[in-house]
């Protein structure tokens, strides 16, 4: 049995909900997914200000429950992942990281489909680092925040956004580019005839792969364990040793 | 049941055996493993020529068995990987795009051991096309021919050059250059303390993530099915229609 | 006298005939110019699947004729050319290579026109492992099948996309991007008032010039001649020895 | 009076202390300097770990003191940089970033000399980021923990350091990467005969240079105020409206 | 006292006015700027050739003032750059160098609005050579030319101009693309409601911060002085001894 | 008859020997070589102030002979190349852009061996301003000052240090880097069984290429003649009207 501990960054339990659904349905018979919801965050991420708090969210979850198989951190922006990876024995995979390398397995470019337009730039430098800039065609913002994803309009706006997208990119794959987009894929996939990915889904997924192949991060020089040292102030729960 | 093509593209049996082996080792339960070997091709692929031979026969297997739910193409030079992108409808992965995939997964950069020098700037066009480039911390050539791997020194070798190569290139992982070195991953991430990718297992858990998202290559553009026509002399069997 | 051979790698007389009369046209008093149709093959290459064939096609009119002084591969995707090097010893020149680098000698940007949309990203690829992305402005599809290039409305086309081509991209020069519109070069130039580069002119010029100066591919690595073994089923005829 | 605060991401007040009395000792006639210890954080900076802790303890100080004319972050990772940028009106400069954009200023490459080997990786993802990535010609590692940094047999350890990474990349410029060098720039320069640049020194100038230009962090997309909303658990405190 | 030498490359004293005037509102209290106009060279620069003439003239002008503190080259094509870090002790800031170089403290993209579209590759190699490619949103020409920037409706369309940069680009930042549009920047930034980078005041900032630091060029490689050697000619008033 | 104008952009009358000699030797039999020294410029060039005052001098022998069917500069760190292509109606080829577009044609990576070190810096702008950056493998220094190349134990270091660059770099051609080396290919070749590629000789076959094809500059943008305008000063004969 693998257990997959698929943290979501921010703490809207509707959201977590959302995100678990998607984990459980694509998981394949023998993981089990523990959907979580951090103790501490932002109720949404779409700045870097949420994005550096969702972080240290993120990173309690891990130091908290510390013998998963392998993790997954469910926000698009991939709020804490190299720290995750130091404090993880297990692989720790981002729904931003695993969307990208999902999409390059089936086409040469990916559009982006996201939330609020201040967030492309930091979608971009994720691309950049994990080397899909070339095969990022565009980022495009629906202008529709986080937590209003769920209300019925949005749905629409959503596929008119995607039909945009791979209209103007001339590109051949979608990424949906929020978590909170995880239970669109298959309805635009349908819709749009191209190969949609979300996430979630691909993480879950990338995460059972390495699981199953007996592959932890490399520990031997920037993810070893981080060193142990007093945390003062607010953060001092943060403290290892 | 997942159905998947593994295919070897060189003509080498023990080899298509090896890899067999090896992609059923990995693979879950649902899945079945068709290895395979070409029809027709070199006995082994150490050059840009064995290359374009092995890519024929490659593609040939795919027209031949074209209902499979996914394609592996084992060798590391990734032979008509995109010509089988345009017949196949399932998905198709190749396995060094697969280990690389898999390895900046686990690491800032991996290093790859291989067998002639004379295959390293193939390689280094692969992660470039992939977008790996800053990935590849360096390939590093064993000067063993692939018929030669499987020979009791040859494993020494192996062992000694993997682990010049992590101490030269400080990378985080290391990459099997070759699918005769399948069998070999284990052993040597037990006696090298850093996460060994091999290709092979690499595309049979990345080919059955797609599977299991329902994600088939997109077929917009690129790889749309190849416009049919004749093809004429030795090559007719080839022609589309 | 040199003798450059200048392979069409489809197997269309016709375009063999245009690619032979252009070569000639530009080549030096001392030129020979051997215009050869593959004697297997597709009889158009409008797909990666169409390249790999055509790769194959061409390799074997390299070792059939090996002492040539040089070689040129007239088809735009440059089908074959790394295993072409391998295996002659002159020197080997693609079209499309040739046509980017004359035209970087022409100006800072150049915009190439073409067939299919769906052969865009294999140009796109050449450009960047042949260091010309940067300099690559667009790549542009007139939609028109290689066979149909001599229809003669297909000419108004081409021009009215070449206007388009430049006008969008504000490119310095124009690179046509099939040997099949070798013939347009001047006519081209004549209405557009930018440089107009076609690729088998191109070639032929880089050729004599690489066969003037005594220079032939470096052998030492990459090049080097392939590894001779056994070639089995339908492409047995390309064992080497 | 330009009132410039220079925030010590961790909580070491010698550290503090040794980064104010270099910002001071840099700064012009009419710049007040205020050297920030914050609330809470790691005490030294070492993985990615401690520069997520790191960058909340950031944030926290400059929404706590939100009309300084401008910021600067004095760790070498610049933790909580583009946050900071959303959250202050006036500009934010990292140390990393003012020593990298300074050094470029100087000559063509530079070397970064540093505490751990395990950081390397974070400084070249913030060179590849700010546009440096050429630029970088090394980063090399002394071993020394931060907090070791000012024990009297670090400063020779960390002057051979220096004068075998200028040996060995060639690189025209020195960069000490990390605020706990700040003091020994001076002596480092006149040893080496090269520019040595540390951030604080670089940072405290190009914030002067900024505020001395009526310039601020655009504001019209990424950069603009995040969006308020609640924050629950520990982090609470960070909930803006 | 700091004295700063700001070289106007053209010959267009009126343009020299305006630089000083830009450079010493700027100023710190102990900077004493020197707004000089070369003994030789062309009356605008707008094209290579112009650049090549005003390299030399620059050049005549730190030969001459050997003793400066530091030197502005205030044209943005920052005309004998590398040359001028040989010559001068001191070091030697572009203004094209400086806007860029503070846009990117402001903002993750700049958009560039200059004189003549011919210029525009000069930007691009440019910001390739400093590392400010990726930044670089788009450089957008008004069609005037350098002496004409001065005529009230020009200062109408250099706002359009920029304005519509803005919209296309989606950039942070603007930055003025032309030492003649120094007086333009308050203006601009007011009407625009994003930061407006000129590079005359830039680079000022920029030279007294690296004065204020004791940074000089690094002379050890590159930019060691000019070995001596005769001139013949027309210029042989440039032989070094 | 293609009259080419091979310009040395210094005024050492023996290199302009050298160099005339080896363009002749190479040049087509319907090529009429001129060999120029400039009337104005530096003994030699070893620097970024050199490489300015010569683009001078070279951009006055274009504007002296207009009519010349090409032009070749012939100074591997190509002064005054893109002022001279706004000048001429001819093609212009600089010797270090032959040299690195013909090494690319026949292996993927090339080393050049130069005079001091302090140029290489300037090779390495080249090959990234030409899309040869991941094609270069090496710059490597004899320290030998130019117009001491043709002392006979120079040819000797020279030998030695072109077999250890090969040997460092892995490379499969060797690229002289200096006009002063023209003379050496040919022995070089003979004793390093590389391809050995010196500019004169590239750039004179290109040169006659480009006119064969009757291609010129493209003039729409970039290289349109510069605007004429008054020159005031030492340069004033540098008026265009």
């Amino acid at each position: 049995m693998t257990r997959l501990h698929v943290i979501n960054p921010n703490t809207a339990r509707a959201m977590t909900e959302t995100i678990g659904r998607r984990a459980r349905a694509v998981a394949g018979p023998h993981t089990r997914i523990e959907a979580i919801t951090p103790a501490s965050g932002p109720a949404s991420i779409e700045s870097h200000y949420d994005d550096a708090l969702a972080a240290v969210g993120v990173l309690a979850e891990i130091t908290a429950a510390p013998h998963a198989d392998a993790y997954v951190i469910a926000c698009f922006g991939d709020p804490g992942l190299h720290a995750a990876r130091e404090l993880a024995a297990g692989p720790v995979v981002g729904i931003a990281e695993a969307a990208m390398h999902t999409a390059t397995l089936l086409g040469r470019t990916f559009s982006v489909v996201t939330t609020l337009a201040r967030t492309a730039p930091h979608t971009r430098d994720l691309a950049e680092q994990y080397g899909f800039a070339r095969a990022l065609a565009g980022v495009h913002a629906t202008g529709i925040a986080v937590l209003d994803l769920h209300h019925p309009p949005a749905r629409r706006q959503i596929f008119d956004a995607c039909a945009a997208a791979l209209d103007r990119d001339g590109s051949d794959v979608l990424v949906l580019g929020c978590a909170g987009m995880a239970d669109l894929a298959d309805d635009l996939a349908e819709g749009l005839s191209v190969p949609v990915v979300e996430g979630v889904g691909a993480a879950v997924k990338l995460a059972e792969g390495l699981v199953g192949l007996g592959l932890r991060t490399g520990k031997r020089h920037e993810y070893a364990p981080p060193p142990p040292k007093p945390v003062t102030g607010l953060l001092a729960p943060y403290s290892l040793n």
